[in-house]
Parts: C-alpha cells; sequence; structure tokens
C-alpha cells in the first residue's frame, strides 16, 4: 500500500510514527511543509523537516516534542557571548551540526530534496522523506505590534516561537510559494498513492502552505486515492499548539467541521473528528464528506496507530 | 610606543601575551597570518586569528596551545555521525560558534577585517588585530604520498594537522597572496610603527606568508622603526611545531643564524638567539643584522615578557 501523508512538525511527526506502526510494510512518502524554514546564524534550519526525521528516527527530544535528545547549548550561548541573535530559538548543539551539514550541501549546490535525504540515511525514518519543494518558501505572518500599535510582518517562527501567538495573526503570507514547484517525486507520489493522508497537523501554516505550492492541491484533488484527515481541533480547541490563532486569520472558526468545510469537498473524502465532537459528524457529512468520530488524542504510539487505522479505514470506505 | 607586530598562531600569540605584560600601555597592531584559513563543514575558520583572540583574551586551552578552554564536541561528533568529515581537525563547540559567527557576516558581506573586529569586541585582546589580507590567501603543500607515490597537493592544515608533517613538504605556495592586498591599516600601522617584530612564529608559512602579501614585505623593508626578530630555532630545531620541515622545502638549514639570513638584513635590523645558540650571533652579525643572545624558551609569562623587553632594547640599540 502507497501512502502520501502532507506534514507540519510536531503533530505530524507523532500521527507518522503511529501509521508506521499500524501498517510496517506500507511504502510511506511523506510531503514535508517547510513554510517554516528559517535561515538562523547563516544557516538553513527546516524545523518541520528534522520533527520528521528525528521522531521517525529515534532522536527527538520526545518532551518537547521538537529537537534532539540528550541535547546540549554550548553553541548557542557562545554566539549570546558574541551579541548573536535571536536568542529565542532554541538551537541545541546536535542540532546545529544537522544544519551545518544541510547548509555546507546547500551551498554545494545540492537541492533542499537531495539533502533531505542524506539527512535520513542516517536516521533511517522508514518513510521517504520529501520538502514539498525545492524552492524557498517562507511563511510570514501580519501583526499589530502590541507596543506601538504598527502594523509589521514577521517571520512565522518568530510569530510562533518569540510572540507564542500572543497577538492576533491578521495575515499569512507563505511568501515565495506562488513561484514554486513541487520537489521531485511530489507530484508523482500523490498520482501513484493508494491513500492520501492530512494528519491532525496545522491546516494553515503546515497542510494549508504544502496545498500552497502551484500543483499541489490540484494534484491531491485530481489523485484517484481518497483523502482523509483528521481533525487537529477537539472540542474547539487544539489539541496543541496554536492552531486558532492562524485559523482565524483566515477566517475558519476552530472546530472539527469548520476545518473540514475549509479544506472541502473538492480535497477531502473522508475526515476523522474526535468522539467528544460527534455533533460535527452530520455536518460535515451534509458537505459531501464521510465523516467517523474516534479518539483522536495521541497519547501513546497504540492510540495514534489506533488513529491511523481508522484513517485507513475510512479512506477503504470511502473509496 | 606603537609596536606592529607579524604573528603566526602559538608562538605569536604567546609572546604577544609577554609583549603586552611588558609594555602594558604600548599601542600593538598586530598583522595576523591567515594563510591557514580553511573553510569546514562550509564554515571560514581562522586557526592563527583566533588563537591570537582566545590567547590574548583569555578563553585558550591553555594546555594545548589551541581552541578553546572548557570545550566539548558535540557538534563535531554529530557531524561524524553523519558521515561528513573531515573528523581530523578538531572543532570543539565553543569554536564553532566563533567560526558561525564569522561565516554568516562573511556572507552578509563584511570583510574578515571587519569581522575580526568584530569578534575581538567580545574578547578584548588588548592589541589591534588586523588580517593580514581580507583577500583570500590558503597555503598549499606539494608533498608526495607515502603510499602510492604519488605527488599531490594538500592544503596546510592538512599537511600539518592530519599529516602532522611526517613527510617532506616538496614545496610551499600560499595559493592566492600573489592577487591579494593588505587589509585596511596593515600598510598604515606598518607605516607609523616605532619598532616592528617578528614573533618567533614559523618563518614561513607564518611570518613568510604575511610577507608575500604584496606590499607588506617593502612597507616593513622601507619602514622608518627598526625590524627585530626572535629565532623560533633553538639548538638547531624548532621550539615547537615542525618548522624545520617547511624551512627545508624553501632551502633554508634550522639553524637559528640560517633562518635570520634567510629573512635578511634588507628586512632585520636585529635578531635574538637563544643563548643555546651564542656560536651564531657572529654569522648574524656578520650579514649585517645586529644580533643578541638571550633565553628565548617561553616557559611563562616572566620568561616571555623578558624576551619581549630585549627585542625592545635591541630595537632601540639598532636604531
Amino acid at each position: 500500500m502507497r501512502i502520501v501523508v502532507l506534514a507540519g512538525g510536531i503533530g505530524g511527526a507523532r500521527f507518522l510514527r503511529g501509521l508506521r506502526s499500524a501498517v510496517p510494510d506500507a511504502d510511506i512518502t511523506v510531503i514535508g511543509n517547510t513554510g517554516d524554514d528559517i535561515h538562523l546564524f547563516g544557516l538553513k534550519v527546516c524545523p518541520d523537516l528534522d520533527t520528521v526525521m528525528y521522531t521517525l528516527g529515534g532522536g527527538i527530544n520526545e518532551d518537547q516534542g521538537w529537537g534532539r535528545t540528550d541535547e546540549s547549548f554550548t553553541v548557542k550561548e557562545e554566539l549570546a557571548a558574541y551579541g548573536v541573535g535571536p536568542t529565542w530559538f532554541g538551537l541545541g548543539d546536535r542540532d546545529f551540526a544537522t544544519h551545518i551539514v544541510r547548509t555546507q550541501m546547500l551551498g554545494a549546490g545540492y537541492p533542499l530534496s537531495a539533502v533531505t535525504e542524506a539527512l535520513c540515511d542516517r536516521w533511517q525514518p522508514g518513510v521517504r522523506l520529501l520538502p514539498m519543494s525545492d524552492d524557498r518558501v517562507e511563511t510570514h505572518v501580519a501583526i499589530t505590534d502590541g507596543g506601538t500599535g504598527e502594523r509589521r510582518v514577521v517571520h512565522f517562527q518568530e510569530y510562533w516561537v518569540r510572540l507564542r501567538a500572543a497577538v492576533d495573526a491578521e495575515a499569512i503570507v507563505p511568501v515565495g510559494a506562488d513561484q514554486a514547484t513541487p520537489a521531485p517525486g511530489v507530484l508523482e507520489a500523490v498520482a501513484a498513492a493508494d491513500v492520501i493522508l492530512f494528519p491532525p497537523s496545522n491546516p494553515v501554516v503546515s497542510v494549508g502552505t504544502i496545498l500552497a505550492v502551484p500543483g499541489i492541491r490540484e494534484a491531491v484533488a485530481s489523485a484517484s486515492a481518497p483523502v482523509v484527515g483528521l481533525s487537529p481541533i477537539v472540542g474547539g480547541a487544539p489539541v496543541r499548539g496554536m492552531a486558532d490563532k492562524v485559523l482565524a486569520a483566515v477566517g475558519v472558526e476552530s472546530t472539527a467541521a469548520a476545518v473540514a468545510l475549509h479544506y472541502g469537498n473538492g480535497l477531502l473524502d473522508g475526515w476523522l473528528v474526535d468522539t467528544t465532537d460527534t455533533e460535527a459528524v452530520a455536518e460535515v457529512e451534509a458537505s459531501g464528506i464521510t465523516c467517523r468520530a474516534v479518539p483522536l488524542m495521541m497519547t501513546d504510539l497504540e492510540a495514534t496507530a489506533a488513529m491511523a487505522r481508522a484513517a485507513l479505514e475510512l479512506a477503504e470506505a470511502s473509496r
């Protein structure tokens, strides 16, 4: 079975671990979000790709869900001693090595997809991890500065990590997406898929950014495979993160049903909501999307694998 | 008193510490060798500049004479886990931060001299540290491979650090030196100097490389200030390092007198040899260079300061 998953960071990575456990023999291709990539200290950092790679490769810091386990912060402290920031982005020493290798390879002319493949040679994530695009795409967020009242545009990471999404996101722009092309293998994987899954990743700045690369949304919409998503909203709030802030920016309510309708029946064939959101099932189905309510809390590997199995069953039922 | 010192790495840095101690009120400009600079992991590494900066700034690993004190090697281990080398060059985590800042600034368009000044803002070395040039110069060494018998050219660091100068250096070429121009301030400092010193640095790959930048040798030769050097060869052998191997490559014997004659009386006004080399004094003086024999072992700060005082006294006597 060939499965394609459009994944963001922590939520996507944890779901993938469950999926791999549920169907260990499946051929899984992950199309990773690169819209939250950022250049820090002259190095190219790809937080979502790395979270997937570290999580599936056994190197993730399980408690925080991102970054390396058993991490130290000597380089960061030294950079701060030079007065060089930003200090709000927590790059550890082990993590730095990944960004150094990536930046060196990019500088030598390798595209991000080839670099990602080389990094995965070490991590053996058990999936084929593709960046959505080899082109530079950076999600920016328009905010009104709480102090000065001025409108300004910040990198998504500054909005998410430094500001903790504490101010409203007035607009979200994946800068460069309109000029980007899908990375080699992306469209081919979508076309050849038996199932396409949207894990409970952020529908705006993760899955939404991937779909914003011209060609990907169209390929998913026209794929012969059923497309099934899992709601990242449970009981009217994001399971983790601050997805409500970026959903508001695109005029979408933070409910399991509203997210399904945001994707729409042009994309989705099936949608899973949590059992606390059973009332959403009728609304989603009224829009032409098959919907089921199952437990959607990724509390452990078995619970996550059960979610993956439910998604695959729903895909089978929507075929 | 304005003193200009042409310095390599460890020997130059330790001498400078003695000089600063001997004449704490002097205005010291260091022209640093950059011929041993190397790009590692996509980062610009300047071993000699950093050794001077760390030594005078209190951050040096005293035992080995280079690199940072209290160092860890997490990044290097991670790079090795990615299969990315070289592994023979010991970059520690603290040291990596210096190279990351430098590379980022160079990438942003700052010349090496401006970057060095910015790094020294943190270290406060108590001297003005100038790279010999903002242009890229890399010393390469021609060797005959012991295994294959083939002639090949390696970067100086590979010859020095990886091969430990265990094979003969057949030629030494400061690649790019002939196209390089002195960094801003270099020629001005030489012209305005009251004294110019050659510390007991390597006469070929440290001081020799600095003098290979067009304009610097001429400026030193025509400076009104006396030029005094200290022999890095004591009792027929280098005090530290493997200077004999690179002296042989340029056809110079490893004796205190031969090094003085290699510089020549067109450059040198005075030369200090160690008391074990008293027999060299007459030979050096016969070439028109004033010569004294004093203890030249930098065993501690006071011994090094005494060497610096002897050099300044000889400069005074040669004026």
